[in-house]
């Protein structure tokens, strides 16, 4: 039987989605590739949506949370600022403690379920 | 500034959602009005959605959720079983603790959005 709990977190700003889990593996792509055109390719992610995302977070955060970003030619390359370092580490610990926290609770509604007959 | 912190939680079967936000809302409207029509209308749902969804949580558990569902003219009459009733409270306290479990990060978060100008 295959069953998991999918603990889904994000923090809304106004109607907008200031950060999800794919902003926050954006974040960590644009940090590891140093691009955002590159971060994009390794999400399979086109430049554009990536730039939306990234456009969405400097918007809604008080700092930036990626610098680099106007080059108009997918280059020049991008880094998390200190501020995006934070809130990413804010963000994932914040998606650890809600995955610890379903954890009894999910084993016994996982304990309900048909097993599988095959 | 409107902000709030959004987590959603929900139980995977295999490549099911065994239960989720819109399964347990089904759950207690069906509880609430005692038909699968009647519910599916309180939730602005077609039956056919509503009938859809409880089968799913019906072949996923291993006893069902909801009984009297088979009729086919929409009336009839349905009820949640004790089995039903089980999982609806075990997934409202499995998505109380996540949410419990985000307060503190989700605050830190929402500190680090710009205020609204407006």
């Amino acid at each position: 039987m295959t069953s998991r709990i999918d603990v889904k977190v994000r923090l809304l700003h106004d109607e907008e989605i200031a950060m999800g889990p794919g902003k926050a593996d954006l974040l960590e792509a644009i940090a590891a590739t140093g691009s955002i055109s590159a971060a994009a390719r390794s999400m399979n992610m086109s430049y554009r949506r990536a730039w939306l995302l990234v456009d969405v977070m400097n918007r809604t955060f008080s700092a930036p949370l990626v610098v680099g970003a106007a080059g108009g030619h997918h280059g020049g390359g991008a880094g998390v600022t200190d501020t995006g370092r934070a809130v990413l580490a804010r963000f994932r610990a914040m998606e650890a403690a809600s995955a610890a926290a379903v954890a009894t609770h999910g084993a016994a509604l996982a304990a309900m379920l048909r097993p599988d007959d095959n």
